[in-house]
Parts: structure tokens; C-alpha cells; sequence
């Protein structure tokens, strides 16, 4: 699995460890069974400190995407079915950015093309 | 402006304070030269600490939205037409978020129909 890391980034480089392995997931890159490298052997390699990788393997285990397993990596999980009390918690954090896009004058036509086109990117389409 | 605070809620109520003006924003119920009230009355009617009305005002002033008037309260700007470094910034926060929705098993139309949801409930629709 190849993870582009920017250093320069606005967003947090535990953020971008977690999001690359979410997207993983999402292009099936990453199957339910898939080990992911420890936190040593996964940082030398991104270039980043063990705690950095750390972090975003300790959110991925919270959100139920992934099982640490001690000194050795982790595993990727079968995801959790979509609960509505999962689907309401991603949306109340979605909205006030949506809200922030329509109130700088996005359409609503603009916001779902947005929409789209990152589901598009993250997909590899 | 009615905005609703739910002191238990998981978000911030500096961002439950910022999220309902900027909904206002977007149903048109605050325009450019509309006045927010300062922020000790704003935060006695919203029964929070002043300092977390004053956090919502500075992050939005920060991105445009108003402008501070000392000890009167603030306005409403006109926003900047939403360039593409705006979207692209905005777009970039979406990312991980709807990662997460499809790595979590939503399908793209589950996610669309999330979205138009959102929108139609930010606009009271």
C-alpha cells in the first residue's frame, strides 16, 4: 500500500496516515484480514515518527476499522454495517462544512459536483 | 436569530454557536450589514461563557464571514466568491469524512443522498 505523505500539509500527518489507509480500504486495496506493518517498520517507511503512526492506528481501532495486535502490526476489520447512529454522527460533522461551502456561495449544484468529484478521486476513478 | 445550543451534544458549543451563523447565513436569515449582537448579550441569551462566543466570532472573521466591531458585537459580510484554493480547502476536510462513510459500507448514493439531505436541512427545506 503506497502512502503519499506531505509534510507541508495543512492536515495533520497522523490525519493523512488514517485517511490513506481509509481510502485504502474504500479501493478494496485493503481487505477485512489484511495486515497492516508495525508501527516501526510503518513509519521508517512513511518517514514519520512512531507515535504519529501510532495515533491514526489507535482512531482506526476506535472507529472499528482496524485491530491493533500488539508488537506486530494490526489487522484490517470487516467493517461494522452503516447504523443510522453512524451515519447521523458522520453527517453533524459534514454539515457545518457544507454549511461553510453554501454560505461562501457554492450552489447546490457546486457542493454535490464537490461531492462527487472526491468520491471519484477517492475511488482512483 | 434563533440558535439552538444542546449543551450535551459531542460538538463544541463554540462550533454549535459558529455552525447556527452560519446556517443563518445560509438560509438568509443574517445578510451583509445584518448586525450580531456583542458578544456578552449573545452569550447571556445563549446561557454560554462569553469566551465561546468570542471563539465562534474570531474563527469566523477568520474565514470571511464577519467582521468584528469592538464591544458592539460584529457584521455580516458579504462573502468572497468561492475561489478554487476555497474549495479546495473545504473539499480537502470533506475527504477523510466521506472516506469514512464509504469505508464504513455506504454506497456513492447513500453518501449523495446524505449530502442533499444535509443541504435541505441546513436550508430548513
Amino acid at each position: 500500500m503506497l502512502i503519499h505523505i506531505e509534510p507541508h500539509s495543512i492536515i495533520p500527518i497522523y490525519a493523512q496516515v488514517r485517511n490513506g489507509i481509509l481510502e485504502g480500504i474504500v479501493r478494496g486495496d485493503l481487505k477485512p484480514g489484511d495486515a497492516l506493518p508495525s508501527v516501526r517498520s510503518f513509519a521508517a517507511d512513511l518517514g514519520v515518527n512512531m507515535h504519529t503512526v501510532n495515533k491514526s492506528y489507535h482512531e482506526l481501532e476506535d472507529k472499528g476499522f482496524i485491530q491493533i495486535v500488539p508488537k506486530s502490526g494490526a489487522i484490517i476489520l470487516k467493517p461494522d454495517e452503516p447504523t443510522k447512529e453512524r451515519i447521523d454522527l458522520i453527517a453533524s460533522t459534514v454539515r457545518p462544512l457544507l454549511a461553510e461551502a453554501l454560505a461562501t456561495g457554492m450552489t447546490d449544484e457546486q457542493v454535490q459536483d464537490m461531492i462527487r468529484s472526491i468520491q471519484s478521486s477517492i475511488k482512483g476513478e
